[in-house]
């Protein structure tokens, strides 16, 4: 890794450690050196040395058997104390477990971060359709229930970024046409429930609705998915609708009581 | 901090990024410059310079108004990738739904870390009783229901650990005698259910089982919370014991079709 190793050199410990932590993603949660190495361009001695350290204070952790690293749980803990997260999730949970008992289908709250839905916290139903978000999973904006409320209030100039550079056709459902999607995002802020029908997988429709700050800002979405094939989704509208409401009011009636909230997208 | 800057000269910048994050506690989630350097005993000026960089990266944030630092959405989202309690929580948590809808009480889960319990995911009740465990924070063995069941079950020199440095009192009911709580926890391997009433604060009482991997390790605990005074705890002794087994099936029958799973405590 000598070409790594030239580029980084004269560059701060600091992006070498963010660089190595950047490095996990959902998708890539266990990483061997050799794998660290590669995706941070850094020398392998210099990555075994950082790992070393973050691991002898309990960011990362040796996988079972030794063979590779995964984040830890001080990073975890850490993590935990983010109040943005903290504090709407604190709000929303209730709601959500309103909306699960009704519904008995699984049950998402995200947020907007940079250009994708992150989702905050999920209830999975026991019997319900297994869908492919997860606390701290990020799925894009225009294929998914969530991710098309905060399209819909996150102002043009986002939208117009995400055409630009292409809608990623997930499912043969799924809406790529510039126009289209303009009018869908229309259609949601006007009605307050945003439908996404198999468009991120196949098997899998969810129904969305936004949270609400004090400030009449979007900070969330709520959002049920059920398998697709039952009912219409959308028929699940008026429910998320309620639960949405809720929190919202939740969480202005909270921003009156202990001053404003700091909940709002990046 | 002249002091705490010579004390730190020769230290790797990884053990100050650490000391920087460690600055941040349940108790402390929002600093200001002055505090994080006092903390660290780092320089005002190289505290300014790393967390910039953390704040560049998303790993810290500016509170709202621009006076102090908190951890950030990025970090939030590294620590949902810790697998040991995600997998855990994913496991244990349509049991926790299920205790919570057949108790209307606070539900938690919690596991060994360390010499504390920490509290991997927690289902408020809406009139249950406020209480003071939150998703990674952490609170001690000898005065919590989930506590006591770790205890247990972690082997003699824990808890002589403990006893030697001394049982704090929380309340009148804490039990700081080391004779009485060895008692108590051979009740708690005999029954399969820990008690602790208002041991930790007053109004508010425990009941928790423990949770059991597939080699028999005990690996978490878990425990309903409610309001002193209603009926005795114990009464949900049984349903708790019940979504604890529930849960322990549900790990080991995931063990035997996924492989071993990486959830026990350090």
């Amino acid at each position: 890794m000598a070409g790594g190793s030239t580029e980084w050199r004269g560059r701060s410990v600091i992006s070498k450690v963010v660089s190595l932590l950047d490095a996990f993603t959902p998708g890539a949660p266990e990483l061997s050196l050799a794998e660290l190495a590669r995706i941070t361009g850094l020398p392998v001695s210099t990555t075994y040395r950082l790992a070393s350290e973050l691991v002898a204070w309990g960011g990362l952790e040796r996988a079972d058997g030794g063979t590779g690293y995964r984040i830890g749980v001080r990073l975890w803990e850490l993590g935990a104390l983010a109040p943005r997260n903290a504090t709407l999730r604190e709000v929303a949970l209730p709601f959500m477990q309103d909306l699960y008992q009704a519904t008995r289908e699984n049950v998402h709250l995200a947020v907007l971060d940079g250009r994708e839905a992150l989702y905050v916290d999920t209830i999975t139903g026991r019997g319900a359709v297994r869908v492919r978000s997860r606390r701290g999973g990020r799925l894009p904006l225009h294929a998914t229930g969530v991710g098309k409320v905060l399209l819909a209030h996150a102002g043009d100039a986002l939208l117009h970024d995400l055409c630009e550079s292409g809608l990623r056709r997930y499912t043969a459902h799924t809406v790529v046409a510039p126009g289209q999607l303009r009018r869908s995002l229309a259609d949601v802020r006007r009605t307050g429930i945003a439908c996404a029908r198999e468009e991120m997988s196949l098997g899998s429709s969810s129904v969305a609705s936004p949270v609400v700050d004090a400030d009449g800002v979007v900070v969330a979405a709520l959002a049920v998915v059920q398998r697709a094939g039952r009912a219409d989704v959308r028929k699940l509208g008026p429910a998320v609708r309620t639960a949405a409401i809720s929190t919202s009011r939740a969480l202005q009636d909270r921003a009156r009581h202990a001053g404003p909230l700091a909940i709002r997208s990046r």
